[in-house]
């Protein structure tokens, strides 16, 4: 390596299993020469770097836990044969938790992200997608929401969104890695807010072993804010746990659950309809999103309503316009308004024809309009 | 090189500004070792492909015309800091034609590509989302579409969904670049179909100048289907050009014109606005679509029509559902239906406030609906 060759860029090696440096080392950083290149703009042919920062551009790799040696170049089992890279400007954190590998770094163009094994979970520029249709897609389809669960959302997005709805008693959140929260509350100050509103009561655990303490119909709305369905966040797909969802929610209470890529995954995504259709007696929906750094810049939702009164989802009786406050609460909503609310529910031909049971609802075409 | 290091696939240095096979020479392609690496799946740290196919991955890089040996890693000006990627099998055909150069791979999962100038104008798996909403979005918005011009679209997609159209009695298409009709013709028949109708009247050409010639109210609709505003087609998003269109039009005739990212692009799309704005005196709208393999996972469109019968974009009078014939038109529609034509006009919140000109349109929330 060169010397001075990194001033003023900072990389190295990351997610090589020996990393360990915790959140006040960050700035020990290694420098490669290849990241100067980057640097440079120049053609680069001869990357150096880690798998996942190839001359200075982070690409999401295979979900890697106990696996750092043997880690494939891109492909990763959920969305093979592509990525989407970044351009990295500093790495400003890694390590590992109990429960996953931890990075965040500063992108050039998308602001602070954070990745968990190895796949993105959030970027500055476009969080705003996720965290509000997560939650306002529920919150505003049920008059005055007082209770709601978290499952996972550490890094405090979702809890932001929740604060805006000011019916809301009480915010319960159960994520599994407290490391998460922390590097959030160091790195994402603007997501890490969330927590500092005092309806929010923080559980650290399973929230497959909460939700059963959970006293019958508890919740008007319980969001899942979990990771793809691989390693931790596996059972967060299964029907067991979505028993757990129907019996903590009142009736006529609605889940939100975060539901994949229907470009890539119909496959899961006609499971997830299956699973909930059979669990949940009110109704099941799909909805999407774009995002632009989530993998073919989609991510789509699952929300259901148990047995009660009647959730009409794609007409909110709770529009986010008539939610006092909910404009100015802390952010400005940057994505979410009552149109795209109800854009979100329109689905592509494919999607309705691969997921059979998605075929019958919304109803058609002539029935959407906007004006 | 490794002997035989190649077999079963191929590889090579691509748009390095030496490379001139022809349609028929594909298969005399070089094979470089790293491409072994990259199928059997290993950590390749090491990547001595041409920058745009990093060990059998292809990624979006500058535009390169004329300057080949300072090409950039990634980097793309219109869209820097991030790339998309996506992991090759074979490369089928590369040549520089007198405007651009042309790249067709086989990909390991969005079926064959097209590249024009190193940018993705194309893949089999997700080109129905940008041909489909291009067409539908003008010709379902007006009743009887008879006579419709194509600016660009060589590949022959957006023909194919103009003739699902029944009541179409002629289409002008001008492409400047015949090299990309034969490149289509050969490499994405599914596409090509489009020329093969006898209403289709190919010109190749310019298309400022084929408008200039236009008799004034010829056309029912047009539809720009060009690439990138960087080098060919930077007339096009200029405004003597959306003023030829205008003249080109019937009174209450409406254009499609391929519109960017609204994530990366709103001092663009402002621009476009504007002019339509001082050029249309019908509306001028904007509406996007989610395109796995475009920057920020997304394409939009600003849809206009000149001063004459009004045209409400958002409740198309001539809905595909009532096209004879539309759906089964030599391939099924994949992404458009009625709903995702009005859910289209359906803007964040946040291009609302970057453009300013789109605040007042569509109008407020609770004037949407689905059910």
């Amino acid at each position: 390596m060169e010397d001075g060759a990194g001033k003023g860029l900072e990389c190295q090696k990351i997610m090589d299993g020996k990393a360990n440096d915790n959140v006040n080392d960050s700035d020990k950083a290694i420098i490669p020469s290849c990241c100067l290149k980057a640097r440079a703009s120049n053609t680069e042919l001869e990357a150096k770097c880690h798998a996942t920062v190839v001359s200075g551009w982070f690409s999401e790799p295979e979900s890697c836990s106990g696996k750092a040696s043997k880690r494939v170049y891109f492909n990763n089992p959920m969305w093979p044969g592509e990525a989407h890279s970044m351009k990295v400007e500093k790495i400003l954190y890694k390590d590992k938790s109990e429960y996953q590998e931890i990075l965040v770094f500063e992108s050039s163009t998308y602001g602070k992200v954070l990745v968990l094994d190895g796949i993105v979970q959030l970027t500055e520029k476009d969080e705003c997608v996720y965290q509000e249709m997560i939650t306002h897609l529920p919150l505003c389809s049920i008059q005055s929401p007082k209770t709601v669960l978290v499952v996972g959302g550490g890094d405090g997005g979702v809890l932001r969104e929740i604060s805006r709805h000011n019916t809301v008693e009480r915010i319960d959140i159960c994520e599994i890695d407290k490391m998460v929260i922390d590097v959030s509350k160091k790195f994402f100050p603007e997501l890490a807010i969330g927590f500092e509103d005092p309806r929010v009561q923080l559980h650290i655990g399973d929230a497959v072993e909460f939700l059963r303490n959970v006293p019958e119909g508890k919740y008007d709305a319980i969001i899942v804010d979990s990771s793809d369905p691989v390693g931790p966040a596996q059972e967060l797909v299964e029907k067991p746990f979505f028993e757990t969802i129907a019996r903590a929610l009142r009736p006529g209470g609605v889940l939100c659950n975060m539901a994949e890529s229907m470009w890539l995954h119909t496959h899961l995504i006609q499971d997830m309809i299956s699973i909930c259709r059979e669990t949940f007696k009110g109704s099941v929906h799909y909805a999407w999103a774009n995002v632009p750094t989530y993998p073919s810049g989609v991510i789509g939702f699952v929300i259901c309503s148990t047995e009660g009164p009647p959730v009409d989802f794609m007409h909110p009786i709770n529009p986010i316009e008539k939610v006092e406050g909910a404009f100015k609460y802390r952010r400005e909503l940057k994505f979410y308004n009552s149109e795209i609310h109800t854009a979100a529910f329109a689905l592509p031909s494919f999607v309705k024809r691969e997921v059979m049971l998605l075929r019958d609802s919304p109803t058609p075409a002539q029935q959407i309009c906007v004006s």
